[in-house]
This record gives C-alpha cells, sequence and structure tokens, in this order.
C-alpha cells in the first residue's frame, strides 16, 4: 500500500481556540504543534492522536480555500492526509494514473513537511493530501520493526 | 488523550467493487476484510493504511444512514472512527459533559469491535464513531511500548 498511514484528518472549524478547548475538555487532548500558514490562509493546531493528528484549521481570510469550505459546507472534515515516502514520486506516478491533482508539484506544508493535494474529483470526493514527513525519513515499508519513539521522533518544530 | 488511534476514515461511496478497484490501481491498496452490515445498511471493504483503515461504506438501501448522505451530499468523508479502550465508559463520560449521541448505549461493530456514533451537532459538524477492538485489548496507554503485530494482530475476522 502506497498510503502508509493516515498523517491526519483535517477538520475545518469556526474558531480555532473553541476548537481546541473543546478537544481539551471532552478529550483531553493537547495541542502538539501550532502554526499560521499566511499562504495557505490558515491557521492550524495539531492534537496528537496516536501516531496521527486530528488538524484543526481556522480560516485567516474568507476567500482562502478553507474559508470557503466554511461558506458552503459549515465545519466538518476538510480533508484526510495520508503520509506516503515520496510525495513527488508518488505525484508523478498518480497523474501518470490519470489522477487529478489540486498541486501540480510538491510545496511546503506545515511542520516542515512536504505535500501535494489531489483533486477531489473522481477521487470518490475525498480531498486527500499526500503528506512527506521528514522525521520520518527511511521509514517506507508501513511501520514494521520501528518503535513509536522511532515512528514520531519529537522534533524542534513539534515544541508546541 | 482518550482518543487512541485513528481506527479509520469511513468513505460514503455509491459502487464498493469499483471504490476497491480505484484504490488497488492507484495506491496498490489490499482489502483487509469484507463485511455487510444489515442493520446499518451498508456493505464495508477496509484498506489496511498503516494500524488504520479507510472504510469504504456503499448503502445497501436507499434509506440507510450511508444512503441518505450520498443522496444529500454525493460520496465523500462520512465519517471517522476513533479507538478508545472502553466504548460504555467513554460515552457515558461524554453524556455527562453534554455530548449529544447517536447511539445511546455501545452496540456491536463490523469485525467484532463494539462501537458508538456521536452527534456531529456541536462536535464540529463531523460525525465521530468510538471504537474498541477487542483485538486491541491491553493496549490503553496510546502505542508505547507495543510493537505493530502487537497493536494490530490479525484476527480470524480478518481473513478477507
Amino acid at each position: 500500500m502506497r498510503l502508509q498511514r493516515i498523517d491526519h484528518v483535517g477538520y475545518a472549524v469556526e474558531d480555532l481556540d473553541e476548537a481546541v478547548r473543546y478537544h481539551e475538555r471532552l478529550y483531553g487532548a493537547e495541542v502538539a504543534h501550532r502554526e499560521r500558514m499566511e499562504r495557505d490562509g490558515v491557521d492550524e493546531a495539531l492534537l496528537a492522536v496516536g501516531d496521527s493528528y486530528i488538524q484543526l484549521l481556522a480560516p485567516t481570510r474568507a476567500d482562502s480555500p478553507v474559508g470557503r469550505f466554511l461558506a458552503r459546507n459549515g465545519p466538518g472534515v476538510h480533508h484526510v492526509g495520508y503520509g506516503v515516502a515520496d510525495v513527488a514520486a508518488t505525484l508523478e506516478d498518480l497523474k501518470a494514473l490519470g489522477v487529478q491533482v489540486v498541486d501540480d508539484h510538491p510545496r511546503p506544508g506545515s511542520r516542515g513537511c512536504t505535500v501535494a493535494f489531489l483533486h477531489p474529483r473522481g477521487a470518490m470526493g475525498v480531498l486527500v493530501e499526500l503528506v512527506e514527513d521528514p522525521r520520518l525519513a527511511g521509514v517506507t515499508a508501513g511501520h514494521a520493526g520501528t518503535s513509536p519513539e522511532r515512528r514520531r521522533p519529537p522534533g524542534p518544530t513539534l515544541g508546541a
């Protein structure tokens, strides 16, 4: 399987602080990382769930992708991020197989990752993000034989 | 964090076989489990992604929850399933905190799990399923100290 793990599920939310408090109160969630991505027009908070994350996304402007999603759908699941070993190679292979993409080339994502979005059209209606996490480099064959510590090492960018 | 892992992301799809073929062709996915749940009106196929699953869900009748979701929204992410150590205790605690639920009591899910759905209203618009997997019993403090083999042991119900 080319998708190695569910890296995160991205929730579009109206108010980031309120969404964080909601998850803290109900689940004892802790914020592993916060980042404002001006290019994407989002403020994000990552909540660790095992080796994956809930990624809370609030728009910084109404005309951003998450802002438009909220206006159209209200809050809910915005996209799913899947970990891959090599975003560039995966993206080229998928394009060769006829997959429509949002990002024609890999680009920087949050927390130092390299990412690319595929288009939901023709993809079961799901907005899929491919995520290459440099902290997981060398972990190619699923997770077999690696300890949890090895698999999600705390990086300097994750110092919340 | 009370949510121990992302157990699965549930996709509502029109045609289960077509959705399976799509993931096989693009990602080399393999079906880990198939099950028809008459009570829920769904036919499901699980594709393993690391220690989690993509759960493809096709309705067996138009008036089932997934059938109504498809009529209203088209295909896309239907819900997110999070692994918890004890569905009953988690559900009672969340209800005491004012969370609206779909299932007032835990009930059988697919592949021998015990599950309960929370209502998306007031929950960031996300339909959340709590999943207690008996094959993971005893794995309570995240995944630390357990090998991948220990964490997702192949059970007889997963013999595809």
